[in-house]
């Protein structure tokens, strides 16, 4: 089993390590990064992360699930035509093709979108139109062989999903054990509706 | 505001990304990994991960706040003598010192958690008492200046009452709802007390 997830610079860590951390523990799944760009060293959106990438997307025909994350650095691969392009031939190979948070505009821009109702970060919701697609407020959305998951941190449930459809129940359970994944925020403000007007404001200050 | 996680050989990729992804977007927060062995390349503990960590422990000598991950890596360093040092030379110098999963027992191998009550992944749970400590089952346990998580995803819940401490509430929960951290997991098997036997069988096969 062989798991794909493309990495650029200025990608959301969480988007990405999140589901690499649950799918990393699936029996016989390999997961590995390829870089979407020059392989070598990947920068993320938060500036402190630096990972070594040493093969390019263009060095792999086939996987089984591919991964999209988000983040800033999705704006700039969403002209790139040859990325796009690899996207379409390595959707025609996957048993699962899937996005985490702004990941969504990449299929999107590559046309796998046309007609869905999917999910992304409720800050790119209103992006989806402009692919085809519509905005389901879901933290998981699959679509026959498209899975995808809301904003950033959501890509972690989305990855037990997987683990379930790829193995079974029982695995994907054992991985969230292993995870300790029994959240507990202290606070509930995870989703637009569940946000105050302070937080609203606040959050256009995070940078 | 200077944050410093320290990695090393072996960590557990969520244990260091989940509370990264948290305090990266603390306004007038820097969070900068350090490498705990030699600097330069550092590999996860699921292998799929490399990380540039051009900064070795020894070159910090203050730091604002501390935070631990686990893994498996900690094992060997919980006999290095002069990381223990300067863990315990760090802990002098900050407001907060933190810990996920397995990073609770570098503390405790440091002899910081003497006569607490703390937090750990609950798997290694019964090796808190050779260091001093008793294990609470909570996500997130704070004793004054020491904040303990339970294991891997648990760090991310921990963040968040980290950037309430160093900030506040609001800039936690704006942070929060940036995260999109409105967690559905699948399925409810994230403590040890909730998981059937099959799934307490089938992690011994996720090696």
């Amino acid at each position: 089993m062989d798991i794909v997830i493309p990495l650029f610079d200025d990608f959301e860590p969480l988007d990405a390590i999140g589901p690499y951390q649950v799918l990393g523990y699936l029996p016989g799944a390999t997961v590995r990064f390829v870089a979407a760009g020059a392989k070598g060293a990947v920068a993320d959106s938060i500036g402190g992360m630096r990972l070594d990438v040493p093969t390019r997307y263009t060095e792999v025909d086939s996987c089984d699930v591919l991964l999209l994350p988000g983040g800033h650095g999705t704006r700039p691969l969403m002209g790139d035509a040859e990325f796009l392009d690899w996207l379409r031939r390595m959707h025609g190979t996957t048993r699962y093709t899937a996005s985490v948070c702004t990941g969504a505009l990449l299929l999107g821009a590559a046309g796998l979108l046309q007609g869905l109702a999917v999910t992304t970060h409720w800050a790119a919701a209103g992006e989806l139109p402009a692919h085809g697609a519509t905005y389901v407020p879901e933290r998981v959305v699959r679509r026959d062989r498209i899975v995808t998951a809301a904003g950033i941190s959501a890509g972690i449930d989305m990855a037990l999903h997987l683990v379930a459809l790829l193995a079974d129940e029982t695995t994907a359970r054992a991985i969230q054990l292993h995870a300790e994944y029994d959240p507990r925020p202290p606070f509930d403000s995870g989703s637009w509706a569940k946000a105050s007007p302070a937080v609203r404001e606040r959050i256009r200050q995070l940078g």
